[in-house]
This record gives structure tokens, sequence and C-alpha cells, in this order.
């Protein structure tokens, strides 16, 4: 199918997401992806051998808050319809990270030289999609007006092992003033595949964070006195899992460099429970 | 229409509604109505000469959160038939209170006697409802679990006026987890009428309630180490603008003996705008 195929069966702002794709494959966009095709869901990538496929699969279904599906590739096929008819997994994404046995070996811009026939896509839900609805509630996220990265901080909660994936469940935070925190609650608990609703509120000591100002990865945020913290499950989760089960060979995007996708923020349903063989 | 013909058209446990206040109106019933008709919103009741209708619903127009409206009626009408069809507001609520110029003056068990042509009557959502749907997704509820009446504050929000309403918001505390208090915010927000998600968390001192054990009405209850007091928008904020009002004559239920409908918790979806003549 062409992209004038798509073009043609594509609302007039359906296409905004498909225009992202499409300079990023011409690398006539590189770096983050963070305000492209807005409304439209980004998604944090993992690509495994088929060989580690069925544990990851039921690694994200047992942990859904921190790795909520929302699409998964045929082994060896770079493309997942669902997210966008003309969608290619080995082009469209500015960035990408290759493993071997848990050690970060190369960042390309494509995938085109070392795609393998034996390769599984998940994409995986971003809180990109529920930052914008935060914002266009009317709530200020910190870390946008600090133009700085998400706070991010591993917890004392377990998440659920699968196979060889297991580790700290990750979190991002973001404070409010607690009316807001409550507004932030009601809405990205409409969201269960962009990670949905917080996980804690107002107290780090009773999940393992001794102190906000040191997260482990993104940037501190200040936080006023009348505000509480709010975390919510990250998708950095998937990744630490990955890097302990260590795979002799795998893919992620590069953070901030996600896969832009045709699916609305506002029409994202649970999957089903994903089998993979 | 006989009271035989709403049997029929009610499923099996629609009836539990209607049983209840039949029970109310023959006085097989006395006290408060909690746990009756499970599932069934039950209402505050506000019944004002028609001359202050329309400031009151314009309070509770203002004000939602507090004074959620479920069903009104023309003046001078003991009949909501969006709230039961057979239902009788002078019969079926096990107890009244009678108030003149704000000083409460009788407590009768009916409103047969006192009943006047110029009455209107305003239904407001309940807590009941919510509290029967955080039960259900197994959290506890604290005042429930030691058997006392929930701690209820006024704080230092002011309610939106409207003619002669006004106060303060007064508002119920329930202490939980902060993960349980996320789902708690999740599972009332989907209830709007019956005050929906809270309007605070975490820190009583920001909405001018300096100490958790004295409130001013209903009971304390204990709050873990680990856990935060959240707050709703209580039903009893309008009858503290009904006070503050001081009508010269005004009817509302007794605390706790509340006004059981036809309608179902989980179809409660907001009212249009009342216009009272």
């Amino acid at each position: 199918m062409t992209t004038g195929a798509i073009h043609a069966t594509l609302a007039d702002d359906g296409a905004a997401s498909l225009a992202a794709r499409l300079a990023i494959r011409r690398r006539d966009h590189v770096g983050h992806t963070a305000g492209l095709a807005p409304g439209f869901a980004q998604a944090n990538l993992a690509i495994l051998p088929q060989s580690f496929a069925k544990d990851f699969a039921r690694f994200c279904a047992l942990n859904p808050k921190p790795c909520p599906l929302i699409g998964v590739a045929a082994a060896g096929d770079w493309r997942i319809p669902a997210l966008g008819e003309d969608l290619d997994i080995r082009t469209d994404v500015p960035r990408y990270r290759v493993w071997r046995e848990g050690v970060l070996v190369d960042e390309p811009r494509d995938l085109l030289q070392c795609w393998r026939d034996d390769l599984v896509t998940f994409a995986i839900g971003c809180s990109f999609s529920f930052e914008q609805a935060l914002i266009e509630a009317g709530l200020e996220i910190r870390h946008l007006t600090r133009n700085c990265t998400v706070p991010m901080y591993r917890t004392s909660i377990a998440t659920a092992p699968a196979g060889p994936f297991r580790g700290p469940l990750v979190v991002s935070m973001r404070p409010f003033k607690p009316a807001d925190a409550i507004r932030a609650i009601e809405i990205t608990s409409r969201y269960p595949l962009v990670h949905g609703a917080p996980v804690h509120i107002g107290r780090p000591d009773l999940i393992g964070i001794a102190d906000l100002a040191a997260p482990d990865d993104g940037d501190a945020v200040p936080i006023g006195d009348d505000e509480l913290p709010v975390f919510w499950a990250c998708g950095v989760t998937p990744q630490a899992a990955i890097a302990i089960a260590r795979p002799a060979f795998c893919i992620t995007h590069y953070p901030g460099a996600m896969l832009v996708t045709d699916r609305r923020n506002s029409d994202l349903v649970p999957l089903p429970a994903v089998e993979v063989g």
C-alpha cells in the first residue's frame, strides 16, 4: 500500500502522525519526539529475540501499569498495522539503542543493517499521552515548565517476575497541589494504556525513595511547601528488567525518541492478553 | 399508577428500593437508612419555600461537589418521578427535621401535617453511594469499620454564594494508604452526583483544619502512620448554608435517615441545569 492511499483513509489531523513518521524516516526530524503529532499516542519500544518474547509478554501482562502493551509485531515483522498501516519499526524512530548481553553497543538512526528475522517488537504506552491530557486540563507539569526530563526513581516495589525478567518498579514523579493531584489522578485513570493512574502519592519514604532531590534518572524538580509528590509507573521499568535479563541481543528506543503511532490518546483501550509463540 | 404496576416494570432487585420506601412509609423501618437497598442511590433532602427555591437551586448549581442535585420537585408536589414513580416525599423518609428561622423546632416521622403548597423539594446525592462502591473494590471505610459516623469538618474553602445561601464547604474525611487513596479517587470520580472525587488529600492544614481528632460533626477516627486523610465535599454543606440563610420555614432529612431512590448508583449521570420558577 502506498502512503498516498494511507493519506486518503485518514482524517486531516490523522495525517499528523503519519507526517511525523515520514519526517523521521527521511531524517528530516531527528532528536526527541516530545510535542510531535499532538493527540496521538507515542510508544516505548522493546525489540527482543523470539526466544525471550513469551516471557517478556508475560512480564508486561503481569505488570500492566509500568508496561502497558499497545502493540506487538509478529516475529521478524517490522510492521504493526494496529499502530499505523505504513509504519516501519526499522526506520520510524529517530534513534535506537542496541544492547548485547545487557551492554549498550550502538545507538543507530535506523535498524536496516541489524534487523533479524527472529526479532519481536513490543510497543509500550508512554506518559507523553497523559501529560498532554493534564496540560489540556490546565495543570502545570513541573519538568516541562522547567524544560528538563521528568525525575525517575527506583522503588522498593518489586515487579511481578516472568522468566528472566524481574526488577524494581521505576516511577516518574510530578508534584501538584492536593486538589490538582486529585484532578491528575482522575484524568490519568482514563488512560490505562499509558500507565494509567498513579501508583503512589505523598509519602516517598513508604516506597523506598529516600531523597526526592536525588532521582535515579532524569532531573530533580522543585516541590512547593503546599504540594504533594505524585508517582506514576514509568516506562523505564521494562528497560530495567531487560538489563537484568541480559538477552544476547536486544533493541530499545533511545530515551525520549519514541515511536509516533496513529492511535489517538483518546481511544486507547486495554488490549486483551497477548499470546506470543 | 399502583405500586403493583411499578413492581411489574422493575427488575427483581429494582424492587429493593421500592420495598425499602414502603417499609419506611408503613413505619416498619425507622432509624437510619445505611445499608438499605444496596446499589440504589440515597438522597439528602432540602425542602424550602418557593421564594427561596431559585436561589437554592443556583447555590447547588454553583457548588456541585457538596450539593449534587439528583432531583427537584415542582412547587407543592411531594413526588419526584425521576427518583421513583410512587415516591412520596412526605412519608418515605424515616425522620425529618423542621426548621423555623434557622431554629430546629420538630423532628417528625412524616410531613403529612406540615406540608405546604409552596414547598420545593431538592434531592441531593449522598456519600452512601460511593462508600458502597469503595467497599465493593475491597477498600476499608474506617468509620464503618469502627461503627461510627464519618468525621466532618468545616473548611476555610468558601462555597460560591447565591442569594442568602453561603458559608463554608463542609468535608467528610476517610483515611487510606496512598495506593488505596488513589483507588478511592478513581472510583469516586465516576460518581459526580454523589459528591464525586475528593476535594483534598493529605494536608488538612491547607484547608483550615487544625486538628483531625476534633471534627465539627461526626466522630474522630484513627489514622495510621502510613495513611493519608482524604476529604470529600459533604452533604452537610447545604444545611450549613440553610442555617445561615434562615428561611422562615424549611425541612431537611434527619441526619442518616435518607430518601431511598430507584436510581442505581451505577447510572447516576449529571443533570442539566435546573430552572426553578
